[in-house]
């Protein structure tokens, strides 16, 4: 495995992370690999690390090309430059496919909370699209409490193949942002998944014991099942592997 | 465990089969038991095989005691029949509870398609209730290819904690059914899960061998994982032994 | 389901009690069914109820049509008693296969601590065999504590299939008995499984919270992967669905 | 994450390739890694690709720092040249505990085939001992087809905890290697897991899609349950995380 960090721009803070499975012979069916852009929460304040390279090392056992992209932040954040944060670092991962062993047609994008906003944003309103959609715990909606105020991703006809995850007890970030993608790709006949989860609150990540010091409540194991369900998903979305 | 068929009212076809386990000593834990009462599918013109004692063995399996309601049909189906008949069948197994070992505030009922309308109607309208509600596929809205068309259910105060699953890809009753009921769950506050699975069509039941006669593809088992989360679920919603 | 109790010869208390699913024409793949005969734990001394029922339902759930054994305890218990009534009922199992619905090619036996001993024997020596054997915590060598002392069952050619669980903390029964199992079917070229899982004591029966007062122990959980690799090795042994 | 290769000795083809995840302020927790060092296997004549890498990052998911050995082959493999190999590599990574927030008392080692005879090797005899061991189908006895005949390792009063896991079905390296370990740590009273599982041959490594053209077979994906029980497993020999 390669691990590369490249700077998208000006802006030194704006770096894409790469890591990259070299090929072997021994695995022919694995030698041209999908791809998964991960951008993780924060509230566009930060980029959490519990979203991040913790989530690279899940769909890289999966046989993904993972890369982590730190976006703008803070002042930094104002729309539309996230998003062009996130549609050059899609664009640099397919332009590099040869060197990254990707099929350019299989790259998947997982957003968490305010990470999952700019995946929605990139999904829906990207001059380059991802070819399927994971969201967490999307945060749309203003959230006054941190002056989390962004614009509304619109599903349009392009959006990709999409897998929605949240936690009904969810307070800091409502259900209703989930609710509100997965009708907004109904309506537009856009195949989905919603997987609501009754219990757990917001920011779970992965759910398991490197992420929570409380992850022995079985709700968190039952909370916990969105990251099979979601590769199991894109199996079919993506079929990674032609399977 | 013993097996018992009771008659409602005067339709010799409305009846309730209830399988009861006896207790044991040697589980003290178990002594009391939850309830599941199970309302299968079938447009309101038949009751599904698929989706009445193969259910019922899944949750006696998780230590509930489990009643099938064969509920009014056809002409009979003119509401408020079935829900009449819904509202008898939960009274009477809560009257019942010392000779079924039940908990009375621990009977959740699981409907399918058409079952699923009417669980929901006894959920959200009847004047006996359940302590929980498993809604699969439930079929809400008109359709008129068979001349399917029954009061919407609509959520209030009262409504007990919901589990709704569905398939995206369900063109006989679509998802959108599963979506309406989620919204009005999440408008009056009532906590939720929502399973959408993308692959599969509609009435899977179990979603295993022993209902379908194609169940090895992989995004079926992914479908049938909607088993293993209820139970999850209904172990919050109604600790069923105290857990 | 039907259920019946069938007195097997002048002891009363030797009885078959039968738990019987009635096929439906909406599943044709299953109108003929495999069959699990139960032989519950107690070293010859009683029956536990939490090797018996509980484990007859996670069976009749994978479409097993079910026999629970009480066979011949305390003084009766001299062999060739025990071995007697086990091949009797799986004598009278196969003989009513259209009454029951069975393929009498496709009958497993099941056996718990002293009913795996029973199971063993009538699987390595009885007259009329099971087509796969299942043993829990197997009791084969004498424990003095309790004056247990029966005939050791030594593996033959016509020996079925077996699968083997056992925890290797069983202080009771250790684990020795499980590997002296292995070891005879290894020689004998019989194709088999065994799974020994570290921790947990003898008896844990399917180690869930229906027969534990403390299962939330997550190596519990692991010891209850038990059952779910039994069915998943019936599937392969018996194909009791043609799958 | 930093991936650093390190030649153990003049043997250039001998080198150590470690997988260090950089701690994270917001995941306590997981400061202090356990650590995993994996021996692939290949009969000593090479280092197989479908057991290196793959199975690291199966680790590294669970939060392990990994370490792949690749060891001296062919001529250069005469004993105790491999095991003197792993030693070293062994003694480094607890040396480099700091560097590589590690937990020296936590450092499992995990081998496949001819490495589980490595792995074996230095369990029960090496001067540097691994804290748990993990064998995958082991070839301890010789195989005349491809010359392979190495020192038979024998269980000691310091083997550690060991998970051991096979096929019954593998013609190449036979079943009787895996309870050859499995008796003789039942009479040295170290604690263990065995998993064997009836089909899929030898060399499976994880048994998914990354590293075979056919696993679609249940019975494949019964095999592959190896690696979460070895998880399972690890967590109460280790206390990874002090869960």
């Amino acid at each position: 495995m390669i691990i590369e960090k490249i700077k998208l721009h000006d802006d030194p803070n704006v770096i894409l992370t790469a890591y990259i499975q070299t090929p072997s012979e021994e695995m022919k069916a694995t030698m041209i690999k999908p791809g998964m852009l991960i951008l993780p929460g924060g509230g566009y304040q930060f980029c959490s690390d519990r979203e991040a390279e913790v989530i690279a090392l899940c769909y890289l056992k999966e046989g993904y090309q993972c890369f982590i992209l730190n976006y703008s932040l803070n002042e930094k954040s104002k729309y539309p430059q996230p998003l062009i944060d996130s549609e050059m670092a899609l664009r640099l991962i397919r332009k590099n496919k040869d060197k990254w062993y990707l099929d350019p047609g299989k790259i998947a994008v997982i957003g968490f909370s305010a990470g999952a906003h700019l995946a929605t944003m990139l999904a829906t309103s990207g001059k380059e699209r991802p070819n399927a959609l994971i969201v967490g715990y999307p945060a749309y909606f203003p959230i006054p409490e941190i002056n989390y105020d962004y614009p509304l991703p619109v599903v349009d006809e392009l959006t990709p193949d999409t897998f929605i995850f949240h936690t009904y007890s969810d307070s800091f970030v409502p259900v209703r942002n989930a609710l509100y993608l997965a009708n907004g790709l109904d309506e537009h006949k856009i195949p989905f998944e919603i997987h609501v989860f009754r219990d757990g609150g917001h920011g779970l990540s992965l759910g398991n014991n490197l992420v929570l010091d409380e992850f022995e409540d079985p709700m968190i194991r039952h909370y916990a099942r969105w990251f099979v369900l979601s590769v199991e998903w894109l199996n079919r979305v993506l079929s990674p592997f032609n399977q």
